[in-house]
């Protein structure tokens, strides 16, 4: 990763419905997790939303306190491999609760909301994770990788 | 990720046609990276072939020879968030070249080509990561995840 985001890539992130979120585990070992996102410019949002989960969230969660980097990647797979591509970004992360950054933590579930209508009806009132999207890479078998 | 692999989990896992990887950069930083990937039991192989790419691969490897761990997620994703599932598979990680362990990558290679037609007239030469997959975690909205 290093590289400026390019127009294309931004596009290619921002609509991709489902990312895999890396972060980095206490004792130094990746953690990867697809995930639902929202961009806002440079900044992505996912959300600890009710879908039933297990202790996952909460790890991604504990791994950003102490290692606050996450990186994000969307990729497209198919079976003709001249159609393959894939868009990586990544840099500092945080938590926003609720109760203590209100404006930040409403503005991302309202995107959340925007992109994924499957979010109504659920709970959008968990922590917010937001990942400051500094260094992107992208690649695709057609050459456009930038 | 801790828990033992079951079997469902383990034939999602090998059925998948593509996998993230995950490895851990020098700064401590989380990369991530699509992968097509083999399993042979517990141990999964991909390699270096001769799609176009860039550095990303050099640095998969880069990263696991200073740190020797890797980690594969393979999910479905569904806008029927009631259909959605992942399986988390990783542990130690290293390399295995051609002439330094013919036969180690000379199977690698072959169940690569076993399972992607694509790798036909492909060179299938290059390094080879293998990850020894001990930790397990997988889920599913459905409640099947283990």
């Amino acid at each position: 990763m290093g590289t400026p985001v390019v127009p294309d890539a931004w596009h290619r992130l921002a609509t991709g419905r489902v990312a895999r979120l890396a972060t980095v585990g206490g004792a130094a070992e990746p953690h990867l997790v697809p995930c639902c996102f929202a961009l806002d410019g440079l900044v992505a949002y996912s959300i600890v939303d009710d879908k039933p989960k297990r202790t996952t969230w909460l790890r991604r969660l504990a791994d950003v306190a102490e290692r606050p980097v996450a990186t994000l990647l969307v990729d497209h797979y198919d079976e003709d491999w001249r159609q393959l591509w894939w868009v990586r970004a990544g840099g500092p992360a945080r938590i926003a609760e609720a109760a203590t950054e209100p404006p930040a933590h409403r503005r991302a579930a309202a995107l959340l909301l925007a992109k994924y209508p499957q979010y109504v009806g659920h709970g959008l009132e968990g922590p917010v994770l937001m990942v400051e999207l500094v260094r992107w890479r992208s690649w695709s078998a057609g050459g456009r990788g930038a």
